[in-house]
C-alpha cells in the first residue's frame, strides 16, 4: 500500500491546490494536476505542456495550460454532481505512484437519496506521450438515468493568459477536437477526444455537442441509463505545432488510434514501463515505511516530468505542475535533479544536458547583453533560452511598489552549475561522446564567460569574481561568494580538461569547434586564469568559510530575533531594505552547497564547522535548501540533523506545507529540486554513496531504525543493487562487470568481482 | 547698506531657525548663531567651537556646542522681557557681514505701558579668535528699573548630547566661569566673562551668582536704573583643553586683558582685518545689487568659519552654525570651497588642505578596515580623520528601520577630491612648498589606495573603478562612475608628477618620503596603471556620456512624474528600494560636475549635449548641485540658465529655503559649499575667468543687466584687479610682477605689463 498516496479531504480550496500538485500525474510531455474531472479553472485543472511557452502583452511569459480534455461532469435531474456543491457521502482520491495512475472515488448522494457513485482512473501515457486515457463509471443504488457532458474545456486557468485565441471546436468521425493559437506567436494547439461506451449502448446517438459552454468541445449525452455500474473510457490526445504540422489531424488519428487498441492494452503497456523504471531506480527502506514512501513519491514525481521524449525541453522549477515561476528551468535541474537521473536515468539526464546546448545561443544573447562575452545561462530559462526574470521580480509589501532585484543580473553562478552538471554526468556515465555531441561547446562558453567576467586584482595578485548573487539570495551584489568563485573556477579547470579530451579523442570535433569559436587564445587565458582564481575556502581546517567578502562584518543576529522584526507576514527578507540583507541570515546553504558539491576539497572538521556555524543563521526561505544541511550532517554523524532535513525535504510535495501564495501570487506547485534532494540525502547522504573516479565509496549513517537499504543504481554504465545494514554492505552486478571498478569502505579498497556480488562486513 | 543684512520678523520657531543660520557670526574658531541674547537650547543658541568633537553612547559623534556666554535678560517687574513672550513693538536684526557684527534692536511694552528698548551689538573676534565682545544697551521712554540676568548658560542645545558633564560655575575678581569636560574624553573646556558697566555705576556692588539656573554661571544684578541708556559690555573668553592645559584660567585671563583694552579698541582692531579681507577678495557687481549681496554674503559666510588659527580643522558642511552632519569635514569643502580661498586667501587654503594631511592616519585605517592601502578619506571626517558616518544613515520612513547606505563605504572619489584639491592649490598659487609639507604623503597615499582598489579587465585591456557611489548619492554602488574614474586617473597622474618634483626640487624629502612609504614599487605600478585607466568620458564629440555602466539602461522617467509617485513627502528617493534608484534621475550633478572639474578635457559640443541630458534629469536634492549647472551653462552661453543656478546657489542662506527637517532630525545650518559655489558660479562661470598654467583666460558671458564686474584675486602671487565690462576686459595689478605672465582672451594672448594695468576691448 505504499506506492498509493491516499487523500480523503478536498472541501477547502486549499486542498484541491495542495492535492492538485500532490496528486500530478505526467509522463514528461504533459503534466496534468490531481483535480477532479468536473473541476474547472477556478480549481487549477491544468495540462501543462512542456517546451511551449507563450507571452501577452507586458506580463510573463509562461507555458501553455492546454484545453482540459479530462473534464466529465454527471448531472442528476439537471443539476451537477460536484465535489464542492453536491452532497458528498464520501469521497478519496488515489495517485498509485508505481504506474502513475490518478482514481478517484466519491459517493453523492442526490436530493432524493439517491446515493450515485462515480470512479475515475487516468494517466498520462509512457508509451505515447500525446495521451491521456481515462476510464469514468457511474454506479447508483437504484436505477436511475443521469446526462453527462464530457469532453475539452478550452476555458483554462492562465496565470497571465489568456495564452489560446482563435478556440475553434470541431467534431470529425465521432471524434471531438478544440484548436486554438497561442497569443505570442500564433503556434497551433490541438486537443482531441474519442469516448468509448460500452458496446450495444444507445447513449451515442443521444451525444451531441454542447452550445453551452464557450471554448468548449462538449458532448452532451442525456438520458444515460444507470442500472449496475456504467463504464466509459476517454482517450484524449495533445499536439502543438512543435510536434505536428496539423495539431488536428495529429490528435484525430492518435485518439483513433488509441480506441482501436482500447484502454486495457494502452494501460498494460503504460504499466509495463512505469514497472521498468522502478526496476532501475527503486530503493527499499525496511523500517521506515514513511520515509520509503516519501522518497518514492519523491522519485516519482522527478520520473512524471522528466522530457524523456526530447532533448529540446528541461524540468521547470515548479515541474509541470502550472504556470508558476513562469515554467521556467533554474539551476535547480543541474544541481539538485540532474544526480537522481546520471545514476539511474542516463538517458534521461543527457536529455536535460542537451536542453543547455540547444539554448546556448540564448545564454549568449545574455552574455552579450551585459557586455560579455561567451554563455550567461538564464536565471529563468524557457524554450529559447532567453530570460524570463524580470529586473523587478517581487513586489514591496510597504510600498506596492515593484522591487528591483538581481536574480537575473548577478547569479553568474548558473553558468558554472550547468558546467558542473556536463562534468558530473561524464564523469558518473563515463559517456564521453556528451562533449562532441555539445557538452563541450557548452562548457567552452561558460568558461569564456567566466573569462569575461573576472577581473584581476593587482594589489593581492588575484583573479576576483564580483557582483554576484549567490544561492542565498538575501545578499545580492556581493563580491568572492564562496560558492560561485568555485564553480568558476571548477568551469575553468574542466575547460581545460575537456578540451584536452576532445583533443584526444575526437581531433575533428576539437579541430572545428576551436576554429568556430575562435577559442584558441581563450583557451590559453582560461588556463591561466584558472591557476590564479581567489578561493575563499582555501584556509585552515576548521575555520569557517566566509560566505562572501565581509560576510562577518554583517550583523550577527539570531533568526528568531530578526524574524520577529517583520512588520508583514509577507515582506521580503532580501532585496535593498530586506531585514536579513544587512545580517548574517541567509536564506539557503550557500557554502555549506559548497561544501557538498565540492566534497572532496574540505576535511571533516571544515564541514563540521561550518554546518555548525552556519545552520543557525539558515532561514531555509528556499526549497532547495535543507538538502545540503542533511548531506553535510551526515557526514560527520549528525543523524538525527541528517535524518530531519532529508525528511523535510522528502515529504516537501506529501505534505504540501511549503508556502503556496505571496500576497495574491500563486506561487505553489511542485519541487521537484526538493524530491532531487531526497534522492540526494538518501543515497550520498544516508547512505553514503558516492563516486570517484571508477570507484565506489561506501560510508552509510542510517538512522539506527532502518533496518536495511536496497537500492539500485547504474554508475559508469554498470548497474547495482545495494544492500546496506548496520553490519554489512553488500553490492550485487546486474550484469557482467564491463571493466574494472573498485569499492572503497572506510580505509579499504575492494575490486568488485566480475560478476555475482560482493559483501563487505561494516561497523 | 548692500554690506547689511536685516530682518524684522522672529516670531515663529521657523524663523528663528533660519535666522539663527543666516545671522551667524564667527572667526573660523567659533561659530555663534544669529539668535538673541535671551533666548536658550530651545531656540537653539550656539556656541559651536571649531574641531572639538564628542560622542555620548551609541549616538552620532557630533561637534561641542560650549556654554553661551552672551546670554543677557531683562527682568522687568519680575517679568523677562523676551521677544517670544513679552509684546514686542519693534524688532529688527541686522549682521553687518562687512565688519562681521551682529545687532539687534526690540522696543518692548510692558504691562504698564513702559516701552523698554535693547540693543546689542557682538562679533567674534578676528584678532583673537577665543573671544566674543558684546555691548548691550538699554533705555526706556520713561525712568524706571530693571533686573538683569547675565552670563554663561551652560545648559546648551544638543543633537546627539549632552556633551558636557560636571559642570562648574565659579567666580574670581569679579570674572565668571563656567567650566565642564566632554563626556567621552574629559577634554576640558571653558568659558568665561567679564563685564564693564559704565564707570560709578552701582550695580556691580548687586552683583551675585544666581543659584536659580542650572549648569550655568548667572550673574543677577538687580535694581539697575534706567534713565537715558544703559550700556554695559561683556567679554567672553572660550578655551578647550585642545588650545590651553587650564582652560578656566586662559579664559579669566583673556577676559582681563579684553575689558582691559574696552570694547572700542578691540572692535576697531576686528574691523580692520575684516575691511582687509574684503580688500582681498570683494566682488562688486554693478547693475545687480541683489547678486552682489547674495555673493557677498556667501563670502562672508565662508569667511566667517575659515579656521584661520589652525591647520588642524576644516570647514564642516554646515560650517560652524550647529551640530548637523556631525560638524563632519566632506568633500564640499575641497570642490566646493577652496577656489575661494586658493584664488583670495592661500593661506587659509593652506590650512585647509593641511587638515587632510593631519588627518592622514585616520584615511589610512579607513582603508585598511575596508581592506585596501594607501589613504580612503573619511566621508565624514572629524578630528581625527575617523569616518563618522554611520552603514545606515537614513531612516526608511515606510518602515521606521534605518536603511543601509553605501555613502560611507563606497564613495572612494573622495581620497580623488582630496588629491585634486592640493593640485588646484598647488597650480592657482604656484606653492610648491605644499608638496615636501605633506602634500605629496597625502597625494601618494590617495594613488595608493585607488592602486589598490583598481581591478584590470583581463578581456577589455583596462584598469576599471568597480562598486563606487559617485556624487549622485541615488545610485549606490556602481560601476565605472565617469566622476570618478576621472578624478583616479587624475590621482594617478598627478602622483607621478608630484614625485618628479619633489624629486627635483626638494630631493631629501622625496628620499625621505619613498623610503618611509616604501612607496618605489607603487609609483611604478601606478605610472603604468595611470595608462589604462577605463575612462567612459573618452568618447565623440557631443555624444552624451554615461554617468556610469549601465545608466542608459535605467529607465528614462520625467522628474516630475517620478515626484509624483512619492507616497510620503520624506521618502529617500535613493538606497535600495528608493524610486531614483533605478532610474536615470539624479541627485546632483555627476557628469556636468565632471564636465567642470576637467574643464579642458571636452569640447564645447560634449558640454551642451550633456548639460542639456542631465539638466532635466537632475533633482538637485543637493546644495551642490546647481553650482555646476551654472558653471557649465555659462560657456556655451545660456546666461539665462547660469543666472538662474548661480542665484539659488547664492542666495541659498538668505532665503533659508533649503531643507530643514528630516522627519524630526533637524538638519538645517549654513550651506559653505552652496556659499563657494556661488564664488565659483560667478568668477569662474559668468566672468569666465580660469587659470591654466601662467595664463589667466578671461571669456566673459555677463548676464545682460550686469554692466560691471569689478573682482580682486590672487594667481601664483600676484595680486589682481579685475573689471570686466561689455566692452573691454581691465587686468589692474595690485603690485609689480614678480615674474612673466599673460592673459588669454579669445583667440588672443597678450603679456601682461610689469605695471599698471591693461585693458583689452571685446564684444
Amino acid at each position: 500500500m505504499d506506492w498509493i498516496i491516499t487523500e480523503s479531504n478536498l472541501f477547502s480550496p486549499q486542498d484541491i491546490d495542495r492535492q492538485g500538485n500532490k496528486l500530478l500525474m505526467g509522463n514528461g510531455y504533459i503534466g496534468y494536476r490531481g483535480t477532479l474531472e468536473e473541476f474547472n479553472k477556478d480549481q487549477k485543472t491544468a495540462t501543462i505542456v512542456s517546451g511551449l511557452y507563450d507571452k501577452v502583452g507586458d506580463l510573463w511569459r509562461e507555458p501553455i495550460n492546454l484545453p482540459n480534455g479530462c473534464f466529465v461532469q454527471v448531472i442528476y435531474q439537471g443539476k451537477p454532481l460536484h465535489v464542492l456543491t453536491s452532497k458528498v457521502l464520501e469521497h478519496t482520491q488515489f495517485l498509485d505512484i508505481y504506474h502513475g495512475i490518478h482514481e478517484r472515488n466519491t459517493i453523492f448522494e442526490t436530493q432524493d437519496g439517491t446515493q450515485i457513485t462515480v470512479h475515475s482512473r487516468r494517466f498520462a501515457s509512457l508509451a505515447n506521450h500525446h495521451l491521456i486515457c481515462m476510464g469514468y463509471s457511474i454506479s447508483a443504488n437504484r436505477e436511475c438515468e443521469v446526462d453527462i457532458h464530457t469532453g475539452i474545456d478550452g476555458d483554462v486557468w492562465d496565470i497571465n493568459g489568456p495564452h489560446l485565441q482563435t478556440i475553434v471546436p470541431s467534431e470529425k468521425d465521432g471524434i471531438i477536437s478544440l484548436s486554438a493559437l497561442t497569443h505570442e506567436n500564433s503556434v497551433p494547439v490541438a486537443v482531441s477526444e474519442s469516448i468509448a461506451f460500452p458496446a450495444g449502448g444507445s447513449q451515442t446517438s443521444l451525444t451531441r455537442m454542447s452550445k453551452a459552454r464557450k471554448f468548449a468541445a462538449i458532448r452532451e449525452i442525456n438520458a444515460v441509463r444507470i442500472q449496475g455500474t456504467l463504464t466509459f473510457h476517454k482517450f484524449i490526445a495533445h499536439f502543438t505545432g512543435l510536434d505536428a504540422p496539423d495539431p488536428v489531424e495529429a490528435s484525430r488519428q492518435l485518439c483513433q488510434q488509441a480506441a482501436a487498441l482500447g484502454f486495457d492494452a494502452l494501460l498494460q503497456e503504460h504499466n509495463a514501463l512505469w514497472a521498468q523504471r522502478w526496476a532501475d531506480c527503486d530503493i527499499q527502506i525496511e523500517g521506515d515505511a514513511p520515509a520509503e514512501q516519501a522518497l518514492r513519491f519523491s522519485m516519482y514525481h522527478l520520473l512524471a516530468i522528466a522530457p524523456m521524449h526530447t532533448e529540446h525541453a528541461s524540468i521547470p522549477a515548479r515541474g509541470l505542475s502550472g504556470q508558476v515561476y513562469k515554467g521556467a528551468i533554474f539551476w535547480d535541474t543541474e544541481i539538485f535533479m540532474l544526480p537522481f537521473f546520471d545514476y539511474a536515468f542516463p538517458a534521461l539526464a543527457r536529455n536535460l544536458l542537451l536542453y543547455r546546448y540547444h539554448t546556448l545561443d540564448g545564454a549568449r544573447r545574455k552574455a552579450s547583453e551585459y557586455g560579455f562575452r561567451g554563455a550567461f545561462y538564464a536565471w529563468e530559462s524557457q524554450d529559447a533560452g532567453n530570460d524570463a526574470c524580470t529586473l523587478f521580480n517581487i513586489t514591496d509589501v510597504f510600498t506596492n511598489r515593484p522591487m528591483r532585484t538581481y536574480f537575473r543580473d548577478k547569479q553568474v553562478h548558473i553558468s558554472g552549475d550547468v558546467a558542473y552538471a556536463f562534468w558530473q554526468y561524464y564523469t558518473t556515465t563515463g559517456d564521453g561522446s556528451i562533449w562532441p555531441d555539445g557538452g563541450a561547446e557548452v562548457v567552452f562558453e561558460c568558461a569564456r564567460f567566466f573569462l569575461s567576467y573576472t577581473y584581476y586584482n593587482l594589489d593581492k595578485h588575484r583573479y576576483e569574481i564580483l557582483d554576484v548573487t549567490g544561492p542565498d539570495e538575501y545578499h545580492e551584489r556581493v563580491h568572492n561568494n564562496t560558492f560561485t568563485n568555485r564553480l568558476v573556477s571548477h568551469t575553468l579547470d574542466i575547460c581545460v580538461q575537456v578540451a584536452a579530451f576532445l583533443q584526444e579523442n575526437y581531433p575533428e570535433s576539437y579541430k572545428e569547434l576551436i576554429d568556430n569559436l575562435g577559442f584558441e587564445q581563450d583557451l590559453k587565458l582560461i588556463a591561466e586564469v584558472a591557476q590564479a582564481i581567489f578561493l575563499p575556502d582555501k584556509i585552515a581546517p576548521g575555520a569557517i568559510i566566509p560566505q562572501f567578502d565581509g560576510y562577518f562584518k554583517l550583523e550577527d543576529v539570531p533568526l528568531k530575533t530578526l524574524l520577529a522584526q517583520k512588520l508583514n507576514p509577507y515582506e521580503y527578507l532580501g532585496g535593498g531594505n530586506g531585514l536579513a540583507t544587512t545580517t548574517q541570515i541567509l536564506k539557503q546553504g550557500d557554502v555549506v552547497l559548497t561544501l557538498f558539491l565540492f566534497n572532496d576539497l574540505y576535511p571533516l572538521e571544515t564541514k563540521l564547522a561550518n554546518w555548525e556555524f552556519y545552520e543557525p543563521r539558515t532561514e531555509h526561505g528556499s526549497s532547495l535548501s535543507a538538502c545540503s544541511y542533511s548531506l553535510i550532517a551526515s557526514q560527520f554523524g549528525k543523524v538525527d540533523w541528517a535524518y530531519k532535513y532529508f525528511m523535510k525535504t522528502a515529504t516537501i510535495d506529501l505534505t504540501g506545507e511549503g508556502k503556496q501564495y505571496v500576497g495574491p501570487l500563486y506561487i505553489g506547485g511542485t519541487h521537484p529540486a526538493g524530491n532531487g534532494g531526497a534522492w540526494m540525502s538518501a543515497v550520498f547522504g544516508l547512505c553514503g554513496i558516492r563516486t570517484v573516479g571508477e570507484t565506489l565509496t561506501i560510508q552509510p549513517h542510517l538512522p539506527s531504525h532502518w533496518k536495511k537499504v536496497a537500492l539500485s543504481l547504474v554508475f559508469r554504465g554498470q548497474k547495482f543493487k545495494i544492500t546496506l545494514t548496520s553490519s554489512s554492505i553488500t553490492v550485487q552486478l546486474a550484469h557482467h562487470l564491463k571493466s574494472p571498478m573498485s569499492i572503497s569502505v572506510g580505509e579499504r579498497t575492494y575490486s568488485l568481482p566480475q560478476t555475482g556480488e560482493i559483501s563487505i562486513p561494516i561497523g
